[in-house]
Parts: C-alpha cells; sequence; structure tokens
C-alpha cells in the first residue's frame, strides 16, 4: 500500500467517524441568548473544518476493548469541546490570526468576548461529560471524571510551560525538555487521555490502562513534531494557520531547540536576538533568517528523523497496549494512526 | 443598634467562617509544578484579603436548613475558587490593573499567563466540588452537580452581554436590562447558587430552593449596585480597586443607564462620544465630566434608592425562601448580610 493509500484508507474512516461527531457536537452546543456574543461565537471554532482525531481515538479503543456502538461518545465528545476551548484561549494567548483557514476568534470579536466563549466551551465539555456517565457504574464513573481532571490539569501545566519559556526567554533547552513540554500540553489531551478513557469505557473499567501513557505519548508526539513541521513547510491552504505562524511567536520547537543547540558565531547571535524580541519584533525577514538557518544546520531533517523514530517506538508500544484488545476494524484504525501520523498534510 | 454596630458584628461573623474558608482553599490549590508559571499565579488572588461573602453565605445557609457543621465546605470553596477564575478573567478582559489593592493577575504576568492560571483556578473549584459530593447521595450529588454548572453558564451569558452591550456600545438600556444582566452576572453565583446549594446540603435535598431565586436576586442586586457605587465614591485603600475604574472602562453600570435617561443637550453628545471610544480614549477629564454630570442629574441618589429600595425586597423574599429554616445563629446572619450590603466599605 503507498503513502498516499494509507492516507486515504485513514481519512475515510476519520470521516466516518467524524459525521457522528459532529453531529453529537452541535447537539451539545445549546441555542441558547446572547446568542451574538456567546453562543453564536462557542459554535464558530467547532463548525469548521476538522479531522477530529482526539474523539475518534476515543471511540476506536473503546471498540477495540469490546465497545459494541457509540459508548463512548459523550466522553469522546467532551474531548473535542474541550480541545476546542484550548484553541480559543492558545490563540488569545499566542496572538495567532488564523485557526481551522479563518480569522481566529479574537481577531474577529475581541479578546474579551472570546476568552469567555472559551469558558463556555470547557463548560460544555464537562456537561456532556457528565451527562453522558449515567450509563456507567458509579465507580466507572468516577474514575472517568477524575481521568477528565488530571487531563485537564496536565494540558494547562504545559501550556504555562511553554508561555513562561517564552515570556523568561529561555534558551537552555533540550530534546528532553520539549518532550515533556508535549507530554503535558499535548499528548495528554490528544493521545494519553482518549486511550485511556476508551479502554475504560470499552472493557467497563476492567482493562489496564497504564501502558497507554506510553503509548499515547509517542503517538502524541509523532503527531505533535509532524504539526510543528507543516507550520514551517505545509501549504497554508491545507494546513489551516499561518505558515511561519510558529516562528512569529517564537514557539519552542524541535525544529528551534535543535537550532540553539547548533548554531554557532555570528548566528547564535541573531538567534538570541530573536528570541528576545515579541512577536511584533519579529519582521519576516528575521524569520526567514531563522527558517533558512534551519535548513542550513539540518534541525528540519533532525526533526523529521526523530519523529520517525518516535513513530516506530509508538508501534511497539501499540503492541504492548493492546494486548488485551481484539483485532478488529477499530484496532486496526488505531494502528494504523501511528504511521498517518507522520505522512498527514494538515 | 447604629450601622456601624451592625457592620462590626457581621464582619465579626464573616470572619469566623473566613478562617475556615481561607483554610480549606489553601487545601485545595497543589503545590504541583510548574509553580512559578501556572501554580504560585493560582495562589495569588486567593491568598488576598477578602470577605469570602459567596462561601459564608452557602456555609450559614446549610447550617439554617440543617447542617450541623462544614457539610457544605465543599461546596461553598467551589465557589470561591470559580469567583477567583471569574476575577482573573473579567480583569484581562476589561484590562482592569488593581484588583484586592495588588496589580491584576496579567499586569504583573501577561495575558498568556494570567489566563491560563483562570482556567487552572476553574478546574480546581470543580475538583473540590466533586471529590466533595461522596458525602451525599448519588441523587443529591447529581442535583449539586447539575445546579453547579447551570452557574457557571448563568455568569458566562451575563458576562458575554456586558462586554457585547461594550463593544457594539449599546446605549439604549433600561434599569430592568440592567437588572436582567446583574442577575446572570452576578447574582447567580454570588447568592442565587450559595443559597440553593447550602439549602439542598442543610436539607438534605429536601428544601424547596425555588424562593431563593428571588431572594438571591435581591441580595445580589443590593450587593451589585452598591460595589458599583463604591467604584465611584469609595476609598481606593478600603475598596482595593481603582476607584473610577468602572467609568474608564465603559461598564453600563445603573447610574450610567440613569444618566443615559436623563442626560440633555450637549451632556447627551458628551455621553455618546465618551461610549464610543475605547479605555484609552477615555481620558481622565473626560471621567470627571461624566462623574460630575451623574451629580448634577441626580444618578447617585437614584442608585443609591434604587439599592434601598431592592433591599426592602429582599427582607421579605428572605422570610419567604427561609420559611422552613431553623431561626438560629446562621439564619439571623443571612438575615443581617441584607442591611449589610447597603453599609459595607468595601
Amino acid at each position: 500500500m503507498t503513502v498516499v493509500e494509507h492516507v486515504d484508507g485513514i481519512e475515510e474512516q476519520l470521516g466516518v467517524y467524524g459525521e457522528q461527531i459532529r453531529a453529537a457536537l452541535s447537539d451539545a452546543l445549546p441555542d441558547g441568548e446572547p446568542a451574538a456574543w456567546l453562543y453564536d461565537l462557542a459554535r464558530e471554532y467547532p463548525a469548521r473544518p476538522a479531522k477530529f482525531i482526539r474523539p475518534a481515538l476515543c471511540l476506536a479503543t473503546a471498540q477495540a476493548f469490546g465497545a459494541t456502538g457509540d459508548e463512548a461518545l459523550g466522553p469522546a465528545v467532551a474531548i473535542e469541546l474541550l480541545h476546542n476551548a484550548f484553541l480559543v484561549h492558545d490563540d488569545i494567548a499566542d496572538g495567532s490570526l488564523l485557526r481551522r483557514g479563518h480569522e481566529t476568534l479574537h481577531v474577529r470579536h475581541g479578546v474579551g468576548l472570546a476568552l469567555n466563549a472559551g469558558d463556555a466551551l470547557a463548560v460544555l465539555a464537562q456537561r456532556v461529560l457528565r451527562r453522558s456517565l449515567d450509563r456507567f457504574g458509579a465507580s466507572l464513573a468516577d474514575r472517568i471524571a477524575s481521568e477528565f481532571e488530571i487531563m485537564m490539569l496536565r494540558s494547562l501545566e504545559g501550556q504555562a510551560t511553554e508561555l513562561g519559556w517564552r515570556r523568561d526567554t529561555v534558551i537552555v533547552l533540550t530534546p528532553e525538555d520539549y518532550l515533556d513540554l508535549i507530554l503535558h500540553k499535548t499528548c495528554w489531551y490528544t493521545t494519553v487521555h482518549p486511550l485511556r478513557v476508551g479502554a475504560l469505557v470499552g472493557s467497563g473499567g476492567r482493562a489496564e490502562v497504564s501502558p497507554m501513557v506510553r503509548f499515547g505519548f509517542y503517538l502524541g508526539s509523532a503527531f505533535q513534531i509532524r504539526d510543528d513541521l507543516l507550520n514551517l513547510v505545509g501549504d497554508e491552504a491545507t494546513y489551516g494557520k499561518e505558515i511561519l505562524g510558529d516562528l512569529h511567536e517564537g514557539k519552542r520547537t524541535l525544529m528551534l531547540i535543535h537550532l540553539l543547540g547548533a548554531a554557532e558565531g555570528a548566528d547564535r547571535a541573531v538567534l538570541r536576538d530573536y528570541l528576545r524580541v515579541d512577536r511584533d519584533g519579529r519582521s519576516d525577514e528575521l524569520v526567514a533568517e531563522v527558517r533558512s538557518m534551519m535548513d542550513r544546520y539540518g534541525s528540519i531533517d533532525f526533526a523529521t528523523d526523530y519523529a520517525t523514530g518516535i513513530a516506530g517506538a509508538a508501534l511497539d508500544a501499540f503492541e504492548s497496549a493492546f494486548t488485551g484488545a481484539r483485532r478488529n476494524d477499530a484496532y486496526r484504525f488505531v494502528q494504523a494512526l501511528v504511521p498517518y501520523m507522520l505522512e498527514r498534510e494538515s
């Protein structure tokens, strides 16, 4: 099977899960007042094109562990709504301009209303989750609610560290620092939590979910490194965010951390200046210079190889984490997500 | 009993509840990492001087309805933590400079880290609540969790309306619009929810809580109108926020709404200009002019009389809402909060 066929196959399956998720997502968003200042805003990001990788991973994992239908739909939709809440708040914190191919919420409506709509999305995520827990026993319900809370805190801890590195111009960073960051900021809610909750729901609470941390960490890292690479080399129309936006924001990606370790002499001085100024101080010329350094010092190749290595580790970790699962279509879908993380164009 | 004695008595009782609440609040805030970028920030507002009116109202109501000790402490602390989360986000939305006598969180740490710490406070509020629900039966626990969700949404709806009025320069507003706004934005989480949950906890779910909406609405309105008046006439050191800060922000208070209806001729044109510009365009001179108009047109007196009338209605509503309660110290404390709302200086 070629890469293109593999990507097409995965995207087709994502589409099937996606239809189910989009309908449930819409049901979870109320039609209350004030529509023009709150609930219409809350609908904007969830209505934009999205792949729904997180909720699809949760649904598929549940099915691999014994769910026969949409038992995990509530927890899955809660993850997607929370993801949208994070996007709104991250876009404010980063001063981002584009999200999923359109203006960010705060650019369109101002910081105050956008911030508030993000808060509402987080509340609605937790409402969907709570309402879905009735179908589980009290012990499993409590376990899932607690997993959701831990996941929210891990994500906020990661976001704090990333913003802290930028605010305090932290320069001495290793690839391990980066991986620890994305374990918190990205992997926990993107992969670890959907996997753990999916396995718990599918197995009625009986699955051993601790191996999901390792698998989720490798899978989510491959996802995030690819995401950061697409920000440098992707096509804006497909990718939906500003190309080079991360470089304008001074985001500590694996490529930037590699470059900080590799650059010498005058290049090193340019990098220090680049990191010290804020977004407005990072001119297109300066960003282009840092971008070209990444080619010269091999930072793009380094990150690409790193992601490939991590995807290999993810395949091994998948075998252990899914030992107790059925070998059905859902199982094969989760397995195929590993190479897909490296091949996707958006 | 003189006003001063009454205020002293209430503040003494608030101090007793406050000690209990401050200890539980501190326990609810974790010592995790990253401390410097997240958990230390989350502790800042809760550690500043505060009266804890909301959680004290919840504890006292529970005791009036049959609680013998701190049964309502978890829900009460959850309310206070959520209040702190709202303060952090409101300060960002309003561009406020001072909170509880010190710099606001975003002035001190930047918008991104402050926004994120506010998110963490909201998660921690819900964690405290969830952990406290074990002691209640499943049905009461579910009821309280649902009350908390509704309260969060009402508050966010109110915040959206207030920000929307300002962003869209909404000028035609009546006192009824204002009361509907503060029912959502302030009263629900400040009074209605603490009263309802207190009564539910105290009575083991048996109390009839619908009359609490009316009492809470009158009590909370008196509180909010007094708060807005203190922003115009208070002492900054006692009050802890910037005096005239609301006027700089263009906040639609009862005084401003009265003035919009009463002002004539050239004054009306000045007001329109004042509302149309943003915070930076509202010079000290312009703010002073609007402030002096409020004296000339009797807007301060209007709002003071309005608050007095509402406090009278609150005393009647208290009688109905607390019909089933015991006549103990906690009962008398809640009753005495009504005149206190009008007399407090901070």
